[in-house]
């Protein structure tokens, strides 16, 4: 059993590349990660898997269809639910806490070049 | 479709309790809950559930068998495993963020004075 907490803002310290999400933990079949992330990622959904966006620094605007977005400031915590589409900006570098399913790809079922396969996701 | 971020903060100043986790979100059948907590409370453990306990503000520490202990302090985090004995106590009031399945009792198999039957916990 493993004894020692994780201090996020130490996590953060640990990488710099953006919209590579490291995981720290695990729990009930989910992942805890972080990422750091830095202007725009793609359009895409998850069918079967909710995913919880936690900001630990900066903002993050998460647009939807039909011209719907919001902007989740330091503290704040959405959720996304199975099968919406979303895509994540970020005007300037923030640090956000993820939580989801381990199957889950970052890009949802969209394939793209930043796309992170399950089995390269690192843990730190 | 809710579009409102939480912000946990905010959420925190809607109740005063302590040991009463209230819920704030729910992604992949788990509950995001907010408790404050001041004193000790119980020996317990939850025997098919992983727990993650986020500190927000304060120091929690958990106790666990065979005289092991561990503190958490702001922005630290730390994921009890299933079935393990854990006994949180907090000197000065801590606010807390835990994310555990639905099915969770926070008492675990144990009843005590405090236990908060799942039907009764309360989104706020």
């Amino acid at each position: 059993m493993n004894f020692n907490p994780a201090n996020l803002k130490e996590k953060f310290g640990l990488f710099d590349e953006y919209w590579t999400p490291k995981i720290v933990g695990e729990l009930n079949e989910q992942y805890v990660k972080l990422a750091k992330l830095k202007g725009e990622f793609i359009w895409h959904s998850h069918e079967n898997e909710d995913e919880l966006f936690y900001i630990i620094k900066g903002k993050l605007t998460l647009k939807f269809r039909e011209d719907k977005e919001m902007t989740l400031n330091e503290g704040e915590m959405y959720i996304v639910p199975a099968g919406v589409e979303h895509f994540p900006l970020a005007k300037e570098e923030c640090w956000v806490m993820l939580i989801e399913p381990k199957s889950t790809e970052h890009t949802g079922s969209t394939q793209a070049a930043g796309t992170v396969a399950i089995k390269d996701q690192e843990w730190i």
